[in-house]
């Protein structure tokens, strides 16, 4: 089956590829991604020439205004992926830590030591920022990359390769250390989804219907994530002078992310004293509201506020919409995320320490919050210097994902001349 | 397409006792644990009754004799099975294990908590203990579990899920923390592999064309591995009176395994003193060899020695067989392990300081060694204290997995009514 893969030859000279990588000391590395970041800005001109052609078609075929958006590079936005790609450079490289070592009651010497995964598949949608971003990552971690890119971004992918595969050359490393699948065909997606002999791990970066489709799809591992139905539970005890700027700013602050606020549940006992003030505070930034009964009989007479639809619950909003619900106590709140967050951030707002431990305890996030936004589930946030993505599944990683993450460990074992008993 | 799925009630019924085992004390486990092994015993007679009819129906359909061993149950091995779930009861929890705690500069307390996974699937050939095993793995770790055995031994295994539920009910955890698919049809193993909604993890036990077809019909993450092909180097400055006694045991101490040796490379210098000592002490102990040319011209005439066949390297033997290859240099055997290798266990004899550094840091496997044999690669000789499997994939667990690989973490993020700026 694999045989006939049409990107077989692309995979084994990524693995051929990886393999020099995995020998490539750090400084040599870091080498790279300077001159990376060298011509990003050196060939400014060609790249943000592409780029306006590829926002010139994407208007033409009537795209949204977000979309192209994301899309469009500029020099400032071209300076922030340099200096992005710097700041990749200063990281410290996990490739070579070793752990768990231990002499074995037999003499034997054990240790792991972290290696680079081997080869990563990238699919992902009209960010030319994410060509350079999965780059920088995944060749500091001593990975090899085969990308596609959506078509809409092909030029300003094309000419961001160019600049990526000149670094390659000056450096002395392997060409096919990044490479891109040019054919536009969507077949393609597909087969880089079944090239299980050369790629280690799949990365989606898109919605949630990308997500699914390699999930459905692929015969490699896939770090599925970043679709985020996030809560937060205002307790009985929560001071509700914080409460308000937290749903503020887990709502407003960025509402298209994953990580943004969808659905607000109100302890009873508190819910006609906060929801009023929340939709007030919250609407006067253009949020709109969808009220189940309890919570519309409170706040229903506001314009911002409408009856929830059956789906609503289950909605990731990614724009200025806030769900509403009153529940009668800790448990109805539990019951409530345990059925619909996708397991990405939830937060209890409270001052009750034993609900805070329930909460910390028992809903079964990627991210669980006592008293604060749900916007920190981040990997700069976080601390972690950087973010390949949010993993909502729980193999291998769960949460922001960082440069660790793209890596593996192997065994090493030691003897003289040991024999198994 | 899960709606539809005939074992979604399974699935939800196992979502709903992980949720209960995730809040399991450590004490409640290990309970558990011996009450399992006490039925195992109290309920010997019966449970050897059902396992005496799977043999009598196994040998009336003409199982081969090897098959019928790893079906049988005796009362020697169904102690020596409730042994190693009391064992597993004495090991340390990981769950509830926090690390990577820290106080970011904004005030905002983070750390990772261990979890258990949710629900594992357990898909299997016919032996009877992987029942035991990994329910008793599992719960130990808060995990529920769905499997489906091989209908040989069925018989077996209801008698055996009968003592873990009478256990469970005994100390008033869930039945369906445990459940087993009593459906024969087959179609029911691609279901549980579409369960995605409800399993977090796939784990195979068995061989390699079941390994494949879990990762090609998987929406759930599979933990592959298990088939070694696994090489030994002897280099030219290697210790040859240790070579003989490691090559030895690596071949014959086990040789149904994975960890077995398959193929042995010898650097030229030292290949005709050292290949006709192992084909005379090997062969003493029935082994058969399959050499390649140069090492057909040392060693050709001696019976037990054939040529090798274009598909004997890329073979794993689990049997007396052993390939022979000379090679010129270090970069030979490194070409041959790559080419070959399954990424599962790999060593080099040799006294030469660089040359097995380049070993350890240039073979891709799971283990790499030197001066040892590769049957170490086993949870219990490398200290877990219990084996679930042996990855050879390089997502979440690579090699051995003990307890903890059966875990994984959520973010705790402790504010005081933080927001992001």
């Amino acid at each position: 089956m694999t045989a006939e893969n049409p990107l077989t030859p692309m995979g084994r000279r990524a693995k051929a590829a990886a393999r020099i990588l995995a020998r490539t000391p750090t400084d040599a590395k870091n080498r790279l991604l300077h001159a990376i970041a060298d011509g990003l800005l050196a060939h400014q001109d060609a790249i943000l020439d592409a780029n306006a052609r590829d926002i010139a078609d994407g208007q033409a075929a009537g795209l949204r205004a977000n979309l192209i958006d994301r899309m469009t590079l500029t020099p400032a936005r071209l300076q922030s992926i340099a200096d992005d790609t710097r700041n990749v450079a200063a990281l410290p490289d996990p490739v070579g830590e070793e752990f768990d070592g231990r002499v074995l009651p037999n003499g034997l010497r054990i240790l792991k030591r972290r290696t680079p995964l081997g080869v990563i598949g990238l699919i992902y949608e009209a960010r030319p920022n994410v060509t350079v971003d999965i780059a920088a990552l995944s060749l500091k971690t001593g990975n090899a990359t085969i990308m596609r890119g959506s078509s809409e971004i092909r030029r300003s992918n094309f000419a961001i390769m160019e600049v990526i595969h000149d670094a390659l050359e000056k450096t002395d490393l392997p060409r096919d250390a990044v490479q891109y699948i040019e054919n536009p065909d969507r077949a393609m997606v597909g087969h880089l989804l079944k090239l299980d002999r050369y790629v280690d791990m799949i990365i989606p970066r898109g919605g949630a219907g990308l997500h699914e489709f390699c999930r459905q799809n692929s015969t490699i591992p896939v770090i599925t994530g970043g679709i985020g139905i996030c809560h937060i539970f205002v307790d009985a005890s929560a001071d509700l002078k914080q409460a308000v700027p937290i749903i503020h700013n887990a709502k407003t602050q960025r509402p298209s992310v994953c990580n943004a606020l969808d659905t607000l549940l109100v302890h009873e006992a508190v819910a006609e004293t906060l929801l009023p003030r929340v939709v007030e505070r919250l609407a006067q930034d253009g949020v709109t509201f969808r009220a189940e009964e309890r919570a519309l009989a409170i706040v229903g007479d506001h314009p911002a506020v409408q009856p929830a639809g059956p789906d609503d619950f289950d909605t990731e909003w990614l724009s200025l919409v806030l769900s509403l619900r009153v529940v009668s106590d800790l448990d109805e709140a539990l019951d409530h995320i345990d059925q619909h967050s996708t397991h990405h951030s939830d937060s209890i707002l409270t001052n009750d320490w034993s609900h805070a431990q329930r909460f910390l305890d028992e809903v079964d996030s990627a991210a669980v919050y006592v008293n604060a936004s749900t916007r920190f589930t981040d990997g700069a946030q976080l601390g972690l210097g950087a973010e390949v993505a949010i993993s909502t599944q729980k193999l291998h990683a769960r949460g922001p994902m960082g440069l660790k993450e793209l890596t593996t460990y192997k065994w090493i074992i030691l003897g003289e001349g040991h024999v198994r008993p």
